[in-house]
């Protein structure tokens, strides 16, 4: 079976480990920097290892990101000949999708309105609207952005999706002809991006995007900062073209303490924790591709980072 | 077909009688204290009418409650002697889940600790817990407590649902045997409070209650004040007991403005909000219990308020 070498700044190596020797028992888990002999080592599991990181594993016969974004491995021009893939992780899915359906429900539910009424020491009734009646867009619907779609369509929102590949998710409207583009952004009371970065979505929600939406729409990003330009942001949200914003992920993270969005009322920040990998539930996944490969054929979830997806 | 006579305080009747009038074209809406000559009156759609309400309708045939607590209704001497059924209304069902959903997450996502980081300008990173080692108790598991359980156990919480009568609920631990009750206490992260108001629930959540959960225990009550000892949950979140309360139910509501709940950092309110009566998904159903009725049938959900339930 050969050896794996785990490598993450984020993650308890500890933790892996039990949680794939729990599926494999046979398996050999090093853990970077102690690889031992590199001609064992048959599988990388590792987020955003250094450059250079692959070259000794002259016996390497799978690499698994440990993580949703494709986005760690574009642009390196130090990647192996050998199929790459992604985590499936039904606990991050689960994360993802609450956090999501926390910020959309609290928008929705009038939710900031009480929390400024609380600190005035006010009963300040708002009549409620019909979830049915809310018009929530999902931007982006990859394993995770369906996933976030399909559980606000069962949570009772009218829940539109828009993806470059036309997608079918119950419940959900989905769109994919760029010409249905302002229309879609038009129409809507909260966006929610769910778009991975690539050189084609960076910066891809700017001035021009805020302003094809009603005014006071709210925002959501759930998935990378670089795909939002943020001083159009910030100017959406002092103007009130965006009405407020619920944002875990930044350009440059952490957020810098003199960050204008610290200063807005209408910013709910969130320290890009919405979603993590759960190795209990994500192991299994690593386990059945180790499995695959060493049986001669194909791992799952296979992704192609020279392309962007 | 006959008239129906429309009472409430608190909804539009104009939005009800459309909405009635959508489903049943002949039905002849009279909204109270308009009712003509009550001899046509043959069913009533009221919220709390006053005593003596009913007395003039010798023809009545129906009484539809506009809402779910069936509390409005019990306690009175003075309901006739005819069926007497509450709302079914799937938008009602859709308002509740999302406020438990959002009070819920709030808690399980570390939320109020992301609000006092931004109001410090403060990156305060806190590692996600994985949604199916949150433990949620849900007290009272009727038409709207066993909703709200069941779309706790789709977002990938570990649900456990208590009611006095034996329930089954997918995904959703469902215990009932009074032996049980300390130890389905003081196995929870985060406890619902869904029960109906009922001699038998009136101050049912009491210190004891609050003494058998784990200390820090979160508290959410989205159904009546009453079935809350307030003085009791005030205590408890001062020592941290209970560790935070989302409170939209109160024994006085409004809220007087110096009530001690208002002072306290670990207590969200909102003005009793969670769940209203949606007129046009509830009109289909009081439809249809007029036309059984009509046709010498027996309604939809009858409730039985001289036993309490």
């Amino acid at each position: 079976m050969g050896a794996l070498v785990f490598y993450s700044e984020f993650d308890d190596p500890t933790e892996w480990s039990d949680a794939l020797k729990a599926c494999l028992p046979e398996l050999d888990v090093r853990v970077y920097p102690d690889v031992g002999n590199p001609d064992d080592v048959r599988y990388v599991l590792a987020w955003k290892p250094p450059a250079g990181f692959f070259a000794p594993f002259k016996n390497l016969q799978l690499v698994v990101n440990l993580g949703a974004g494709v986005d760690s491995l574009t642009g390196r021009d130090d990647l192996p000949e050998v199929p790459i893939c992604r985590l499936s992780d039904p606990g991050m899915v689960a994360l993802m999708r609450s956090y999501v359906t926390f910020a959309v429900i609290r928008y929705a539910r009038d939710m900031p309105d009480f929390e400024a009424a609380k600190r005035r020491k006010e009963w300040h009734y708002i009549h409620p609207t019909p979830l049915d009646r809310i018009r929530v867009g999902v931007l982006g619907l990859g394993a995770l952005g369906s996933a976030v779609a399909r559980g606000l369509a069962e949570q009772g929102f009218d829940v539109r999706g828009w993806d470059l590949s036309p997608k079918v998710i119950e419940g959900v409207t989905t769109v994919s002809d760029p010409t249905q583009w302002a229309g879609f952004l038009g129409d809507l009371d909260i966006l929610v991006n769910m778009m991975p970065l690539t050189a084609g979505t960076r910066g891809l929600i700017n001035a021009e995007v805020f302003a094809a939406l009603t005014p006071g729409t709210k925002f959501v990003n759930a998935s990378r900062g670089d795909v939002v330009d943020e001083p159009a942001l910030i100017a959406a949200l002092q103007s009130g073209q965006v009405g407020a914003a619920t944002l875990d992920v930044f350009i440059k993270e952490p957020l810098e303490p003199n960050h204008p969005f610290w200063q807005m009322e209408n910013v709910y920040i969130t320290p890009h924790l919405a979603s993590i990998t759960v190795p209990t539930s994500a192991a299994k996944d690593v386990a059945e591709s180790i499995r695959r490969v060493n049986g001669g054929g194909a791992p799952l979830h296979q992704i192609y980072p020279k392309a962007g997806f």
